[in-house]
């Protein structure tokens, strides 16, 4: 059943949103989909905003155009995310472990399910997405053994 | 005082390089610059094969472009995961402990650091790859969290 929980802590900039929708995959994706959803929304903020700052002007085109860019990549991020964390939580599960090959493939569909977002998909985009997408999920879990 | 250990294991295609330096910081600097960089290197020959393979021709210039792009990935991605890994490291020392802002933190100075590899770097794309190094890093830590 969906149920929704906010954890708000004002001693820290640090809230916590959680839905859980009865299930550990779903509510992974979900997860995934919110928080960092939530960091590429403020992420095309500051970007369009140092854009203004730097220009020394705000028009009501600049307005718009950071409220479309901040949409949309709330969407892409948290569409990135969703797709990583709910692939590589299913093939945990599936091979009973979680390494760098776990890492590689969910990173290789997440590329090609972030090229087939662009608005004009062509099959050599969805592929070099997809090795892009693999070498940058390795490169990360290699960083997460180390640090 | 600097050791090298190579460590292959042929059970899984799982090549472990260690280069002892005697402190823990440039440890991590190494072993990330060493890890990362070799799968920068894997994705630029990855990437050029397959444009090799979809233009069904291979040329000595193509070649070329390969050995170049593998080098100059593999440096960056190197240098990229060199800085992060020893950025993360110092902050946690200093701070005692390992959450989204040291990543956000290490994540703005890497992505400032990758920037000024570029052929001419501008004082706002050094800000710019400020903010999406820091939105990076975070969007990771709280993947991290989830997985």
């Amino acid at each position: 059943m969906p149920r929704a929980r906010v954890n708000a802590n004002f001693d820290s900039p640090n809230v916590d949103v959680m839905v859980d929708m009865g299930h550990p995959l779903l509510n992974r994706v979900v997860d995934g989909f919110l928080k960092v959803g939530g960091v590429g929304a403020v992420h095309a903020l500051a970007q369009e905003t140092y854009g203004v700052v730097r220009r020394e002007e705000a028009t009501k085109r600049s307005l718009e155009l950071m409220a479309q860019r901040t949409g949309k990549e709330a969407v892409q991020w948290g569409l990135v995310a969703g797709v990583y964390s709910g692939m590589t939580y299913a093939m945990q599960e599936a091979r009973g472990t979680h390494d760098w090959k776990n890492a590689l493939l969910g990173g290789a569909l997440t590329g090609a399910a972030l090229s087939l977002t662009e608005s004009n998909p062509r099959s050599d985009r969805i592929i070099t997405g997809a090795i892009t997408g693999g070498a940058i999920a390795t490169a990360a879990e290699f960083l997460r053994n180390i640090t």
